[in-house]
């Protein structure tokens, strides 16, 4: 068994598999309503189908001059970069297209069947909804885990059994399997960002033009708009937050998987470590874990129902909870026998600038329950600031009363300081889980995190449905009770959404940190050094991109966003008889206003994205790209968190007034001057949360995943340094000399002899290394100012003798 | 000469006094107009004088709690910081608060004076304004130079004769005279927080009641708030802003005197550096040319005046701009003479991790330039974001037509892309400067921005007296034409102020980059490296600590504002008479709320801005708290310049409604839908614009110092690293030994033998140091991993023989 492991995530994903397909074949065989219903689930189906080719011949195109480079990349000598590097990377790029397209498909034809089953009960829409989520769920986890497995089971089939260190040919397998991660995270940022502008410009220009100057109510048929509003809820929420999730996925476990190899690096310090998972327990850990929760997931969706009709949010918010924490629990308690089983049980791990240290293997599943701690707080902080009926959402109610303008203050100034406690516990989370176990421990707390992704995408995705559902009802003319359901639901799901950005915000940044970490190792560089102008510069400029990015969102969903308040303006001024409901407006207009914009602006924050730290790299070399990705890391988390909170903060003030709010001792309701203030916030905030915002989380990732996939160009060695050497210009010599001697072949024995002549004082260094011969090997190899190099035959090559005089 | 060198700026900085003093007396010679211009003045100047003494009184409390907190780090054991910090501590508080004093008695006599000049003419009306402006700006900088040199002198005839090498003893020195910038930062800080909250809650409160509700002009007398805000103009345009400027100016000048300390450090490798100047060129040059920047400035101010009273705002501005910029250039020749008299000819200079390089000192006078030419770039991408008719304010205009949602998502979206071109040409500054002559080149590339300052303060503050006097003649309802003239002052001051603090953060971020460089040096950390997990976490919480900062402003603000409105609500509801001008509104209880509101509200931004970086310095450490500085430096430097240009973006958009503007082909003027829009914008961006944003500078520095002053506690072993060395469980056995002989006290040896047995296999290291006895004892003491400290009798104490068994 345990020298096959590889096959036990495999099975799973594909276990995975067969149970997203009954559930969908069950979706499917629901009643999908009456010929109207049906028509207004068609539309929308058609129109998100559209744009989602759309976007993926443009992705073409991308994916294609991305492969060249990444072959010609493959091609340059002293480049470690096989050139399979291209076949994984357009593997994730169609895995994730795939992922996102079935969540859609079904989505779609899961919300007029919500809708119906929303007609006999609460109950049944909930299982039908919820069924459509995980479809969803399933689909993308298992697929990612598939995706993986597969490839990483072939690539070692390929470089393992060549020439050279298994440390050095794992690290091939790794970094060839990063291109399915690259392609993965590359098409979830187009499909995020694309995504967030569609769904953004429809919804502000819908409701500008019909519920604040038409006043008819959301999802009227009357609307142009109200068809392009329903396509971007699935556009964005749903295919655009399955790529994204995905991409995290992926990403999370091939970090911890690079980290593991690393960790057997360490451990093979005296000698080659070995153990009864093919010597490879810690790289495999990752994936088996990742395995076991789509397991636990498929366990927990189970749970997820209820039985009275009568219910309201607070049980269907319980239902999902129930779900939810009974597949994390399992996870955990699985994960804890796995690390136990599949790891040492002590480790000797190097700590960076300690030195190495013995630490249990139970240290990395207390980093796990660390990152699932943290998550869960984070969790709680961010319902906090952006619930109905406490404190920050109350303060902006309360501003709301003296004009949009102290709205607004008040809402950024919630955004703002909900980062306070995040960032503390985020902090708290690096320290914590590193002291621990490393980045390894860093990296196994994001994949705690990260292994529910299947149940956690469910529960996102369950909301839009839900949404959908309502916009069908209205748009059909059904019954109010039916509305009335879809919009409890509706109304959970808003809750689970906010939620589930604290913890993906929370397990991309670590992931992003674990991707540094192995970034860092990759390249051999002596760490990140902020104190060198030349990374200290990139940091700044690292800490800009968010802030780019996220005004280049903002303004397209802006610009979108006027054209269809235009459109819409203009369809009511000319097509007769729209709003008495005789004529019928041209929704197709809207939508394709909605496709053609977010295809366009997508473009350049997107280019940005991976082009910078590409510049960076080949111009300043690894460690000020270092610099970059840490400072796109700080940044990105901030303006994350920020935007995220902010936005569903003045969208939840706004939902204060519906119910009626008491605002100075006089109650408050919709209509009132105080709620249209709010409703300004509500619009400002609507980009910050579905467009930037949640970009932010691939933003940050994929800008370490580039430089991850660009290590093997940049070396240890960057330019500047070598430069730095030949401009000393002062009269100094240094000599090296290197003496290797063994008698045994067994043990050996090496001086190192460096004499430094500067202005005519001498300093002489002697260094004399004993042990095997294998670990004097390794240690000359490892010395840093000299360039030296053992052959596997024991002959010293390549001493340099720097000489450098005046 | 050149040995009592110190004598220059300080008779520089007298000469600047006695010019202060006499245009003092000329101003209070100008006729201060009618008996009601009188007393409205008298009024502004009494409710000033009383908030400041109020935050003085305040400030004494904090000023007396830290000094002593300071005396006890100076009486602890290994501590090398000297009591006498403390004194300069008290000074450089006095001092700072003394040159906001004279800049706002100046300022609210000046404002009376000017309306009455501008009776006569417009050219008189500048002379007038412009001439309040040059006691303000003179006063701070000559104060700032003076208290500088004279505090120096002093330590140096202290510490200097002592025992020990020059450069620790100049350590000393500098350490201590840090005290003095950390007395003026921290007032700085109080005073710019307070002062804004002061000024934005009366402005804010006083329009949207008397502009909005109330329909009454700006500044009628009617309103209740209009004392108080035309006090806050003064507290927080004229007082907070000089105070800042002090404490900026004094942190650069003693940025690079620290970093002048380790440059003749660096050229002392050999044999200790001399030169003429007592030894301390290097040290001495930014002093001078900050006095010579004070003779420049005071040519400059005769070149502004205009001769035609029919000027409009461009002759105004060309008037500023010639003063300005002919003292730029007769600095920068001057420092070109500067720096070749004072500096050898090449330097031996130590880049971090690259060696020594032999430069020329021209490369600082290059650096000096680069410091320059960026200052004035990132001026004009400020004044492109901010300024009436371009792009960005268009667009702002444009997106008002569809509401103030949209109003607002644009200015964010200005905001945010701003930050693009400064970052990037902020990044080529620090990378630039570094190149040519290390961190002295950045810190004396910022000390050339601050050359001036003594000018770029005259033309800041002219403008808020300006903008009084206009308030003056409104009150005391003078000739419209009185208003026109200080209108066109006023204009022009509003584009100074925004082109202004382009300079001041990125002079700001410079010399928090020179402090940084001066913490790392002085602890003796091994860099900053941000691959250990400590760093990092700390590198994240500093990102967020200006996050914080903002969201609490932004807050103070709202909730004072929100209180002025319902005061002044309710003066209007029950002071009979007072819309008739009939009643008299009670100015007093409006400048009481305001006051009390700054005082309450400055305290925690304050605090934490002060106390955070010593928890994180004392808990983790030297290197984690360079993180924290990091972090702070990064997202500070964002979030001043998005919140500063987003906010004059929207003052200037609101603007545009004035003299009309162009939206989709039709006219808008003021009191249109898309006006009122626009109005909310600028509502927003006020507290972005005067409170936060420029918080931002003295936030940053403020930490680098706190970090500086601190260093002394923190040396350059950690905690945390002596922690690790004990988790080591293997069985490691490190024994270091260390021989030191010398026969002649002239020559000596050492050598350094480290044994490390671990897992049963030893690797030895020798090390062998030749050379001067000075010599081979700094080496010793270098030693990294080895306690090693040679006392000046050359006895090695202290050689820690670390046997750590299991």
């Amino acid at each position: 068994m345990e020298s096959n492991m590889i096959f036990v995530p495999i099975a799973l994903a594909i276990l995975g598999l067969l149970f997203m397909l009954t559930k969908m074949v069950w979706v499917k065989k629901q009643p999908a309503g009456n010929e109207k219903m049906q028509g207004i689930s068609k539309a929308i189906k058609e129109g998100a189908l559209a744009f989602l080719s759309a976007e993926y011949r443009l992705l073409a195109i991308f994916v294609v001059i991305a492969s060249v480079a990444l072959f010609f990349v493959s091609t340059l000598e002293n480049v470690q970069t096989h050139w399979m590097i291209v076949p994984a990377f357009i593997s994730g790029a169609i895995f994730s297209a795939l992922a996102g397209n079935i969540g859609m498909r079904i989505a779609t034809e899961a919300n007029a069947r919500t809708a119906e089953a929303a007609k006999t009960s609460l109950p049944q829409a909930l299982k039908v909804s919820f069924g459509g989520g995980t479809v969803m769920g399933l689909g993308v986890a298992s697929l990612a885990v598939l995706g993986l497995s597969l490839f990483f089971m072939f690539f070692v089939s390929q470089f393992l059994g060549t020439d050279g260190s298994f440390y050095d040919n794992m690290t091939v397998v790794l970094e060839t399997l990063a291109g399915f991660s690259l392609g993965a995270e590359s098409i979830a940022l187009f499909a995020r960002v694309g995504g967030g502008i569609y769904t953004k410009a429809a919804d502000v220009g819908a409701d500008l033009v019909g519920k604040v100057e038409a006043g008819i109510p959301e999802d009227d048929p009357r609307n142009p708009a109200t068809i392009a509003d329903n396509v971007g809820d699935n556009v964005g929420d749903v295919a655009g937050m399955g790529a994204d999730l995905f991409g995290s996925y992926v990403a999370t476990v091939l970090a911890s998987m690079v980290l593991g190899n690393y960790l057997i690096k360490d451990m093979s310090q005296n000698s080659q470590f070995t153990d009864a998972f093919s010597n490879m327990g810690p790289i495999l850990l990752p994936i088996v874990i990742a395995g076991v929760g789509i397991l636990a997931s498929i366990i927990g969706t189970f749970l997820v129902s209820i039985k009275n009709n009568e219910a309201k949010e607070a049980q269907v918010q319980k239902a999902l909870d129930l779900g939810n924490w009974v597949a994390i629990v399992l996870t955990l308690i699985a994960s804890f026998f796995l690390i136990d089983w599949m790891l040492p049980e002590t480790m000797n791990m190097k700590f960076f600038g300690e030195g190495y240290k013995s630490i249990p293997s139970m240290n990395v599943f207390w980093s796990a329950c660390i990152g699932l701690a943290v998550g869960a707080l984070i969790s709680v902080v961010t319902a906090y600031y952006t619930s109905l009926g406490k404190k920050p959402v109350l303060d902006i109610v309360k501003n709301s009363s003296t004009g949009a303008a102290t709205n607004i203050i008040a809402g950024l100034a919630v955004g703002m300081k909900s980062t306070f406690a995040s960032v503390l516990l985020f902090a708290a989370a690096i320290y914590g889980s590193y002291e621990l176990a490393g980045f390894y421990g860093v990296a196994l707390a994001a994949s705690a995190m990260m292994a529910t992704t299947a149940m956690q995408l469910a529960i996102d995705a369950f909301g839009p449905i839900a949404d959908n559902a309502g916009g069908v009802a209205e748009m059909s003319e059904l019954d109010p009770e039916v509305r009335e359901r879809t919009d409890i639901l509706d109304s959970v799901g808003n809750t689970t959404a906010a939620v589930g950005k604290g913890f993906a915000i929370a397990s991309a940044a670590l992931t992003a940190l674990a991707l540094f970490a192995a970034y860092v190792t990759f390249t051999g560089i002596d760490g990140i050094n902020i104190f060198k102008a030349d990374v200290l510069a990139m940091l700044f400029v690292g800490g800009m991109i968010p802030v780019i990015f996220s005004a280049l969102a903002m303004q397209s969903v802006g610009k979108a966003a006027m054209e269809m308040v235009q459109e819409v303006r203009r369809q009511f001024r000319e097509i007769p008889g729209i709003m008495e409901g005789t004529g019928t407006p041209e929704y197709a207009k809207c939508v394709d206003i909605s496709t053609k914009a977010a295809l366009k602006e997508m473009i350049l924050p997107g280019l940005i994205t991976i082009i910078t730290p590409i510049i960076i790299g080949l111009v300043f070399g690894a460690e000020p790209l270092g610099g970059y990705m840490a400072g796109v890391c700080v940044s990105g988390v901030m303006w994350a968190i920020f935007q995220n909170n902010a936005g569903g903060a003045w969208d939840n003030a706004k939902k204060s007034f519906e119910a009626g709010v008491e605002i100075n001792g006089e109650m408050t309701y919709k209509g009132s001057d105080a709620h249209k203030a709010a409703v300004t916030g509500d619009t400002v905030g609507d980009p910050f949360k579905d467009t930037s915002g949640p970009s932010m989380n691939i933003l940050i990732k994929l800008t370490c995943l580039v430089g991850l996939v660009i290590a093997p160009i940049l070396g240890g060695h960057s330019t500047e340094e070598t430069t730095a050497m030949n401009e000393v210009v002062n009269d100094i010599k240094k000599e090296v000399k290197v003496e290797l001697t063994s008698d045994d072949d067994k043990t050996a024995k090496a001086v190192v002899t460096t004499t430094t002549t500067e202005n005519g004082e001498t300093v002489t260094d002697y260094q004399v290394i004993e042990g095997s011969m294998e670990e004097v090997k390794a240690k000359l190899n490892a010395l840093k100012d000299v360039d030296v190099k053992v052959d596997s035959n024991h002959v010293v090559k390549e001493v340099e003798e720097e000489i450098i005089e005046e």
